[in-house]
C-alpha cells in the first residue's frame, strides 16, 4: 500500500516539475474557493474528530488546535491564495559563473520531489502543506494523526476534485489513510521514493521520526521559548510582550515557556508580571531567588526549566548576569525563539550574536515566529535543527538545486 | 569516550563561533606550512597504513587513494591557502527586511556548530574536512577508516599543535582513534552534540550511516556516472571526453561508469569508443543492439547498469531516443554527474532540465563535479541528496542560519 503511495507520488513528482507558473496558481486558486465552497461538509466531518477528542478528554488547547470553522477555513483559503500571489522559485539560476576553463556553471532552483508530511491534529496543516509543496512543484504524501483524520480525508477529497478537474494529476496529494503507528514507521524508510520528511507535532512525534526515519528529515520544533528581562528593559514594553507571548495562544510552538530576569530589575518586574500573569490565572514556577521576591510564585523543580507547558504556566529564573542568561537559555532551549527585553545596545547585539536558536528577538514577542508572519504567505513548520532550513519554513525550504554546467569539449587536467 | 569527545567538541564550536576570520585565517595559513614541514613523519606514519593495506590485498585504485607523497602533502597544504584565501561567509546578514508592524527581519549566516565526519581511506580528506569546517568556526569530529589511522593520527597531531601555539583550542578538531564499527554507530547517534553527520565513502559506508544515524545527514556519493552520446554529437568531443571521465582516475565518484548511446550515431560512435577503451585495456560490458555492432564488448548483466565499477570496466547502452536515455539514467543514476554531448539546443536544454542529479553537464567530462574545480577552493565531499547541499559541498554546506529580528515593543495581533 505504501510502497504503491510512494510510486504514484514520484510519478507525480516528475510531472508536477514540468508544470507552469500559471498552471500551478490557477489550480491553487480553484483549490482556495473550493474549500470555502465545500466548508459545510468539511466541518460536518471536522465535528466528529472533535467528537471524539472531547470523549477521549484531549485538553482545551489540543481541541482548539484541531478546530475548524467557516471562518478558519476562510482562513485557510486564503493563506493558499497568498502562496498564488508568491514567486514561483523554480526554474531560477542562482548564479552562473565562467570557470577559468570555459565552463559555465549555474545553480538551479528545483522541485525537492516527493515530500513526506507526518503530523498531529491541525488539519489547517494538511491544506498549507499541499499549497506549498504544490507550488514548488512538489508530490506530497500525507500521514496526519488519528484526532483529524476524518477532517483530512475531507479536505484531501475536496483538493483531489479541483485537481482532477484541471486536469492535474490527483497524485500531487496523497493521504495515508490507515493510522496505524507500525504504517507510520515503514513510512519514514520510504527513501526510495520521498526525498524529505517533515513532522510536526509534539515532542514524542518528532523524536519517534528522527529515531527511526532513513528519509532525511528536518526536525520541526518543540518550542521552550525564552524571554530575558535584562537589567536595562523598558518594563512598558516588557509587561505587553510577556502577556502576548505567554497567553495570546496556549498551544503554540512559539508561546513563551520560560522568564529569565536580571536580578538588578528583579525587585521591580516580578511584582508586574505576577500582577499580569495572576489576574490571567497563569501559574508561576519560579526559582528560589523570584520565589522569595513574591509568595504567588511556586518553586520549581529542575524540570520546568525544560518544560514546553502549552498551557497556563510558566518558569522564572533570576541570574546575575547577560552572560548567565545566554547559558542557561543555551541550556534549555530547544532552539527555536528566545527574546530580551533591553534598552542596552551592546546587550541586544550579544543576545543576538550569542543565542544558538533559530529566530532571537529584541523587544519583541516570540509570537512572530511564524510563516505568514514572517512574510511567507504560509509555513510548513518551524525547523529548529541547522541543516538545509531553520526557522519558519516557506517555499524555499521545499525546493533544492542542481548544477548545470555549459562545456565545449573540456576534459579534466 | 564518545560522550567527552562531544563534549569538547561543542564547548569549542561556541569559542570558535566568536574567532574573528584573521584569527582563523592565519591558523589555517600556520597548519599549511606545517603539513609541509612535518611531511617526512606524516609520509613514515602514512607507510605504515600503505603497508597494511598492500598487505590486506587492497585494490589499486583505493591504494592510490590512500597515498600521500610529498608532493600530495603540497596539493593538500595549497588546498588549505585556497580556502584561506575564499571569504568568510559566517557573520553575513543575507536579507534585512522591514514587515508592516515595524520589525526588521534578517537572516544571518552561522556556524553548524559540531560537523561528524565518516569517511574512509583518504588522508586528504582529514585536512580538507578541518580547514572547511575551521575556516566556518565548526568544530569538527573525524571519524576515518581503519586503513589510514597511522595518517590521520599524524595529521591531526600537527594540526593541534598549530592550534595550541596560536591559542586556539585544540578541540577545534577530534578524532576518534578507536576504529571499532560498534564505536561509528554509537556517534551516528550523538544528537546532543553533533549538528550534522557527512559519511564520505562507499556505498556500503554511506548506507550504514543513512540507516543508523540520528543526526542529520548529508548523502555523498556513490557515483554511477553517465555519459549519453547523443544523435548529433560530435565525435571529436565525446571521444576524449568518454575517456577522461573513464580513465583519468578510476577510484572517484564522478568518474564515468555508464555510455548512453543514440542509436542514430551508434554505427560511428561505437568503433571509436572501442577503439579508444580497448587501447587503454578498458572492458566493456553492453546490451544487444552495442555487442552486436562491436565483438569488443562483452554481453552486459542486469547488474551492470547499476554498478560503480571504479575499475577499467564501463557499461554500454543503445538507446531509440532522448527520452528513453533519460528515463534509463534517471532510473539507474546515483543522482551523481551526467553529461549529454550534441550540438543539439533543444537537447541539450531538456537533458539540463529533465535529469534528476546534483550535477549536468553539456559538452563536457563529468571529472569536473569536483569543489576545486567548481571554485569552492576545497570540498568536504558531494551530496546526492536533495536536502541542505547538492553537488560539490564547499564552505556554504557547512553553515546554517539564524532569523535576527529587531523589535520596539511589538506583540502579535
Amino acid at each position: 500500500m505504501l510502497e504503491e503511495l510512494g510510486i504514484k507520488a514520484k510519478a507525480a513528482s516528475r510531472l508536477l516539475a514540468k508544470l507552469g507558473q500559471n498552471e500551478k496558481n490557477n489550480a491553487l486558486l480553484k483549490v482556495a474557493d473550493a474549500l470555502v465552497a465545500h466548508a459545510d461538509e468539511i466541518i460536518t466531518e471536522n465535528s466528529k474528530d472533535m467528537e471524539y477528542a472531547k470523549n477521549k478528554g484531549m485538553s482545551e488547547a489540543l481541541l482548539d488546535r484541531l478546530k475548524l470553522s467557516k471562518k478558519r477555513l476562510e482562513g485557510i483559503a486564503e493563506g493558499v491564495r497568498e502562496v498564488v500571489a508568491l514567486d514561483d522559485p523554480i526554474g531560477e539560476v542562482l548564479s552562473m559563473k565562467k570557470r577559468p576553463n570555459g565552463l559555465m556553471i549555474g545553480q538551479k532552483r528545483v522541485p525537492m520531489g516527493v515530500i513526506g508530511f507526518i503530523y498531529e491534529s491541525r488539519p489547517n496543516v494538511t491544506v498549507d502543506g499541499f499549497a506549498l509543496t504544490f507550488k514548488t512543484g512538489n508530490a506530497i504524501i500525507l500521514r496526519g494523526g488519528s484526532d483529524c483524520i476524518n477532517s483530512n480525508i475531507a479536505l484531501v477529497k475536496v483538493i483531489k476534485e479541483v485537481l482532477k478537474n484541471e486536469g492535474i494529476t490527483e497524485d500531487a496529494i496523497n493521504l495515508i489513510e490507515n493510522t496505524d503507528r507500525e504504517i507510520a514507521r515503514q513510512f519514514m524508510k520510504l527513501n526510495k521514493y520521498v526525498d524529505l520528511l517533515i513532522p510536526r507535532g509534539g515532542a514524542g512525534l518528532i523524536r519517534t521520526v528522527v529515531e527511526n526515519a532513513t528519509i532525511p528529515v528536518i526536525e520541526t520544533g518543540t518550542g521552550n521559548c525564552h524571554i530575558f528581562i535584562d537589567s536595562s528593559a523598558d518594563l512598558d514594553k516588557a509587561i505587553p510582550i510577556i502577556k502576548n507571548a505567554k497567553l495570546q495562544r496556549l498551544g503554540v510552538c512559539n508561546a513563551c515557556e520560560s522568564l529569565v530576569i536580571h536580578k538588578d530589575i528583579a525587585d521591580k518586574a516580578i511584582p508586574l508580571i505576577v500582577d499580569m500573569l495572576s489576574a490571567n490565572d497563569c501559574e508561576i514556577r519560579g526559582d528560589e531567588a523570584s520565589v522569595s521576591i513574591s509568595s504567588y510564585i511556586k518553586p520549581a523543580t529542575k524540570e520546568d526549566f525544560g518544560t514546553e507547558y502549552l498551557a497556563k504556566i510558566i518558569s522564572a529564573k533570576v541570574v546575575g548576569s547577560l552572560d548567565e542568561a545566554i547559558e542557561h537559555i543555551n541550556k534549555y532551549s530547544t532552539g527555536h525563539s528566545e527574546a530580551i527585553i533591553t534598552e542596552s545596545y551592546e546587550n541586544a547585539q550579544r543576545f543576538l550574536d550569542e543565542i544558538d536558536s533559530a529566530c532571537v528577538y529584541v523587544n519583541a514577542s516570540t509570537r512572530f515566529t511564524d510563516g505568514f508572519e514572517f512574510g511567507f504567505g504560509a509555513e510548513l513548520g518551524i525547523s529548529t535543527q541547522k541543516l538545509h532550513a531553520r526557522g519558519p519554513m516557506g517555499l524555499l525550504a521545499l525546493t533544492s538545486t542542481k548544477y548545470i554546467i555549459y562545456g565545449n569539449g573540456q576534459v579534466r587536467v
